[in-house]
């Protein structure tokens, strides 16, 4: 039990708990700490320490996770207690922006704080399987010291010494996964005007989406080479092909809030010009068009 | 050679030549037409005959497949060749929605013309092979008539006799692609701004997003039931998420087009009350309101 240090955990949400469960079950001390207290009671019973405030909790334990609302919530928590918190490792697994990450990592280290910025990609059953992953970037001997804690949670991987860029990296992944869902959603409402049910189409748009990620290295190539010469799924082509599908959910009753954003960037590309070029192009009008 | 019947392809795009080239291949006798009769030249050179007129074309097989940019085309190269197909089978490959599949189906009835119709869920690469998925849908005789031929396109999958089912499946499922891959553009695009190349991120995000698929079922069972209670993954918590999503986009220069209208969904959700069911209760949201 020598490498089986203590663990706090701060905030008890769904992510929270399974994550000091699965701490708890390897055999790590655990001390758990939460805004409304009795959201502990079964962790307790399966062998957690309740800690009654949050300079408590944090003095516990080398090694403190964060997993509230918003980084704005973690600073009204942390910052209290910067004394009791310096010279252990704060690893932040609260969803925020680069800059957010970036903020408290300096606030950190003005304060003696180890601190490692996560971005987690699961959900919440997903924890303490393989099939979730960990992004952690920030102070890198702190990530390595305790590394085999971390590594029970999911596959962790490690992005460097930006504490930003596991934030970055992790909010480009749930970009991806939020629009695959909304797409699905979609799809799912034009279907059911057929009568047709979300579980029927799920099956055929699980399939079919999982097929088709194995084009995204195409995508990726014509993104980094900026090169976008094709002879198949032009701009022109890809843009009728939306036009479609807006005007078949308008048709069938359903607003194309979801899919008219991709209209608007084909059309854009068409109208630069590029209509002969590869869909991807699409990027370069998002990426290169101050907010 | 018995059940290898002569096969008509009308329309020489990436798609049409695929096709033709499968069908030529299994040795079916194909006759090809397209507007640029150069685009048939290596089809020639590999066996195809090639038609001077529509005219010929359709009467040169009792199998006719059409795939050319719109219904408009479509309707623009068949009206006046409509004696000549009475008694034959259209199978139409052209992207459309589903009242113009439905319109053409009823002109062809009038016409004596058995028609299916098709949605092709695949890129031009994919054709022949199990991957590529063919829906259709209209005049089931004539469907299975011409199965055995269909069948070498890829895996074809029957949806009924209203014509235009198979083109909203399809449409359905390429919402979801196309929302797929705007997602994964919108993730690469917020990466790249701090040097992480698209290939990198794709190897991350298609891996990433093939796990989540594994969640479509549960969000189905969301939407077929209409109860959207939940103790996780709600309204409110993905909510913030977009946020700091759209935020962060913002902060790094990446225009949010693409997953603002999630954030707009969630918002609305949230301001009706349902901050606390599930995320897919978006849906909710645009099936119910009019255009």
């Amino acid at each position: 039990m020598t490498d089986r240090h203590p663990v706090t955990v701060v905030g008890l949400g769904a992510m929270g708990r399974e994550i000091a469960r699965v701490l708890l079950e390897a055999g790590h001390p655990a001390t758990v700490w939460n805004r409304t207290p009795s959201r502990a009671d079964d962790l307790v019973a399966e062998g957690a320490t309740r800690a009654d405030t949050v300079a408590q909790a944090v003095t516990s334990s080398p090694l403190v996770m964060v997993c509230v609302l918003d980084y704005a919530a973690t600073r009204e928590l942390l910052e209290p207690v910067a004394a009791e918190l310096a010279g252990r490792t704060v690893v932040q697994l609260t969803t925020g922006t680069p800059r957010q990450a970036r903020e408290l990592a300096a606030w950190a280290a003005e304060c003696g704080i180890d601190y490692v910025d996560s971005g987690m990609m699961a959900t919440p059953p997903m924890i303490g399987s393989e099939t979730s992953q960990f992004l952690y970037s920030g102070d890198e001997a702190a990530f390595q010291r305790y590394r085999p804690a971390l590594e029970l949670l999911g596959t962790s991987r490690w992005f460097g010494a930006d504490a930003g860029l596991a934030s970055l990296y992790d909010l480009a992944l749930l970009s991806g996964m939020y629009t695959m869902f909304a797409g699905f959603l979609h799809g799912a409402a034009m279907v059911g005007t057929a009568g047709v049910s979300a579980a029927e189409f799920a099956a055929s748009a699980g399939e079919w989406l999982r097929a088709m990620t194995a084009s995204l290295p195409y995508a990726a190539a014509f993104v980094d080479s900026g090169d976008y010469t094709t002879d198949v799924q032009s701009v022109e082509f890809n843009k009728a092909a939306l036009d479609v599908i807006v005007q078949a959910s308008v048709d069938q009753g359903v607003a194309p809030d979801l899919v008219a954003p991709i209209q608007e960037l084909l059309a854009r590309q068409l109208a630069e010009g590029h209509g002969e070029e590869s869909f991807d192009r699409i990027i370069e009008s998002i990426r290169s068009r101050p907010a």
